[in-house]
């Protein structure tokens, strides 16, 4: 499982959507950090995708801290820490820290991700989402 | 997994705090959806619900919707649209959907949640949380 989300984050970096979306199952339920409540299935997902990579130009960070994997033959969940960035309008890098969690199914093409769920925290004072917090 | 979730979320709406953190692991990891980027461990995620619990102190909305499971005998996780919400100051009951993913194991007590991942997605240009998203 480790192997394949590390396959999946170089993926996101290249910006190869094929290869991010072959990751995925065609029935993903997939609650990203952004803009929708939820996104359902393989095409409305793929096309959120496009619209995140099309947002970041230059190079990006895209790195797992403390993966936690619970599975069996059939079955796994993931979650870990994300560190999400890329350059600003200087050309600085600049990432924060986000919070990942993912389901996984095998099928006869492998183990797919059926469920991905992406956020940052939120002040509740301001409602503003936290992105200084650090592990 | 659904009549569990059910118990666990009466016992919310019930500010029972002994019978929330039944339903947890004692190595449970949360992401919740304010504050802190994570909570390890029961003794931390129990003093969070209980501050949590404290700021409600009127009646609460916790409601499941579209929830969906992957279990099998020993391993599931689900996840859902979670309706969440209280009195607000004039006593009006205001409430916005939350997304929650939850990781669970059965253990020698009966199934455990050992990981749960609660957010609200955010406005890129605002970064501020959206509560007026309906499913």
């Amino acid at each position: 499982m480790q192997t394949l989300i590390q396959h999946w984050s170089a993926a996101i970096r290249d910006k190869d959507i094929e290869a991010i979306m072959a990751y995925y199952d065609p029935e993903i339920v997939a609650y990203d950090a952004i803009i929708q409540l939820q996104f359902k299935g393989i095409e409305a997902y793929g096309k959120h995708w496009e619209f995140c990579l099309g947002m970041c130009p230059g190079p990006m960070i895209f790195e797992q801290s403390e993966l936690v994997v619970h599975g069996d033959q059939q079955l796994a969940f993931a979650h870990w820490l994300n560190s999400c960035g890329g350059a600003d309008e200087k050309g600085e890098m600049k990432s924060s820290w986000m919070r990942a969690s993912a389901g996984f199914r095998r099928t006869a093409e492998g183990w797919k991700a059926v469920h991905e769920h992406f956020s940052a925290p939120f002040d509740m004072e301001s409602g503003k989402a936290l992105f200084d917090l650090k592990p």
